[in-house]
């Protein structure tokens, strides 16, 4: 695609947008994807490779999202533009149902078309000059809107980090959980609990001892709680569960795995009133500012479909929703544990973390892609600390889900 | 809000966000609006402030966004993540519909949610070291963004300028087209035509220059076409109707305006394959890349009401939406005009733009509202350029426009 006898202009390229590393991972997978559909056109693919819901959303939800649509067409239902900020019977939704005795009202709420784009929001919010801490591993877009930002520094490629990120280690021997005790101060902790990819989700003690340390050492968490309603262990769905996190924490949640809304697009952002900068300025003022300056707003229909999930036919519907992948994680879980690999995840998350010690996780990802047809994600796609590991996403049909444990289950019995 | 009591952070304040003048003019606006009602109540305000859509969006694209909601309840209908940059689909109907003949190809078309995240999303891929023109007066995002991602320099009280930002006066006495030969050099021109807030439409003549400009001067435009479909004298609808702008141009549209889809969001940016950096990198690259980590596609559900309004059937409906719209406007023109006031725009455009010789925006708005009732923006708001002027908005129900119409030739015939 370069051109070099073209036109070129004067315009230097971002040097940050220089400094991002390979592609990013999901559109690597899929051509990882697409060339092997080719090799083997026959073969029967199963997709568990990134976290994409694909189970029917229930109908009292379409069916609000189809009324609102419709009455877009009438003098009476039809709406323009809606409040940057959200819906306000939404947000207010949103705290009752998400943040009961926690203190967050709905003003604190932003609703928005997702986590990614919130993520993105809140690095653009606090700019290039503050410094990042983020699970090692995790999530590609922490890092990768880190560097468009400009926070970054560097790429080391002999420790596959960037020198002004600090990795916190997430591995079996520490229970996924970083030592804090020897973690360098950052200004900003990105903390996804039920963590992607690992599954694990943070305990009520660890998040006590994060809060603590945040408000210790004058941090922000930037707490990602859009798996939170796979936790089934009593570990709290909310950083705002623990006591101070309002003067510490911002939280990025999503209807994306909740409700299958992956394509409908809907998340939102709690920042608290409490939350201040160094200088006592209030964090939800800038946020409030960028909002209505760089977004205009979810989709107002989106929005109608959230207030539909939020009430209680469509809450109890989802739940069953939930279940469904849940079980779906469990027969994963089994399957691989049945056959002596070292399982994690899968308990508290949509995610089964697999541990291959001492192998390169895409060599993993392409025998399991060459000898049982299924398509995961390299652990070392979500950074260093997940090299020697596989994510399989358990969404997905039963049926489906069966068969690629019955394939994995052989693929390593004979290994 | 400021509590000096609670606990600090020690995140220091972004200082581009502390440079950000004032509040975001929509919203000030929104405020007097609270005010006077508040003074007024059994006033019967007419709002032709902010320019939002007012007539229902056309039944055969409303049914189209319903039937795909409700179809996501089925497992045939269900679909998750769409691809980051829009429905393969979509962004070819777009390319027919709106640059045939200009060689813009669907794979060239990024989907997204409006005109204003992508706004947002250019100046995030352009970053901190590029300089920018922009048009003065303007939609008051292009500056806000470029403050946030730290191009624009300090903000200078007396001339209400920030000082690395280029401000292309576009008056009544250029014929609202910037004088380019005294123009300073900068990476980055936006420009939209048809302007907001100045209703004026740059001809083809007019554009041709600026792309030779931009050629010679080795600069981006960043063209903003978000209102072409009000175009009724000829003038181009998208700067890629002027040979060479592929080497030189992006071009952001939206459906908002068009199609009624403010609430709905749904918008796309065009980046050419031969638009390269000086490096010869090509630029479609880097947007790629952008949008995949930052972003993850538009509502699905907006997109097949985007598909629905450039059917056959949606296209003929939305025009007879717009000719609505622009007869609203000759309205508004025709009694501003017969009271004698040098009015502008509005013939290519859905705004009209008031001149007060002499006179200071903000307080002919609060005459406005106080005495008339009517919500208008002040055009200082669009920048310094716009201290004489008002924007009328013509969005609106017709007796609605006819009553303001009314109170406005009243207002200022005993003026």
């Amino acid at each position: 695609m370069q051109r070099n006898t073209g036109h070129c202009t004067n315009v230097p390229r971002n040097v940050n947008m220089e400094s991002l590393r390979n592609g990013y991972l999901f559109p690597e997978i899929s051509l990882r994807e697409l060339e092997h559909i080719q090799k083997y056109p026959d073969s029967e693919l199963i997709r568990l490779g990134i976290g994409d819901t694909t189970n029917p959303i229930p109908d009292i939800i379409t069916s609000a999202m189809a009324e609102y649509a419709r009455a877009l067409s009438t003098v009476r239902g039809y709406r323009g533009y809606g409040a940057e900020q959200g819906n306000k019977e939404l947000r207010q939704a949103i705290a009752e149902t998400f943040y009961e005795d926690t203190g967050v009202k709905g003003g604190e709420i932003f609703v928005s078309d997702g986590a990614q784009s919130d993520i993105s929001r809140l690095q653009l919010l606090f700019g290039s000059n503050v410094t990042m801490a983020v699970q090692n591993p995790s999530f590609p877009a922490y890092i990768d809107t880190s560097v468009i930002v400009g926070q970054a520094g560097e790429f080391q490629e002999e420790t596959g980090k960037y020198r002004n990120i600090v990795y916190m280690n997430c591995l079996p021997e520490n229970n996924f959980f970083p030592d804090l005790s020897t973690m360098p101060r950052t200004d900003i902790i990105f903390f996804c609990s039920p963590n992607n990819p690992t599954g694990s989700a943070a305990s009520r003690l660890q998040l006590e001892q994060l809060v603590a340390y945040a408000k210790a050492k004058g941090s922000i968490i930037v707490y990602d709680s859009a798996y939170s309603v796979f936790i089934t262990d009593g570990s709290p769905k909310s950083i705002f569960e623990i006591p101070g996190a309002r003067e510490v924490a911002i939280e990025v949640s999503s209807f994306s795995k909740f409700a299958g809304f992956t394509g409908v697009r809907l998340g939102w952002t709690v920042v608290p009133k409490e939350l201040l900068y160094s200088t006592g300025f209030p964090v939800i003022k800038d946020y409030n500012r960028l909002v209505c300056t760089s977004f205009n707003g979810a989709s107002s229909i989106s929005q109608a479909g959230g207030l539909a999930c939020l009430s209680p036919e469509g809450y109890t519907a989802l739940n069953a929703v939930v279940d469904y992948y849940k079980d779906n994680a469990k027969m994963i879980c089994d399957a691989l544990a049945s056959v002596g690999l070292k399982v994690y995840g899968g308990r508290n998350a949509p995610y089964v973390w697999v541990h291959f010690p001492g192998l390169k996780s895409w060599d993993v990802f392409a025998e399991i892609l060459e000898k049982a047809h299924v398509i995961t994600v390299p652990g070392r796609g979500f950074g260093p600390g997940g090299e020697e590991f596989i994510r399989i996403s358990t969404f997905g049909h039963r049926e489906s889900i069966a068969e690629a444990s019955r394939r994995l289950k052989s693929l390593f019995i004979h290994n």
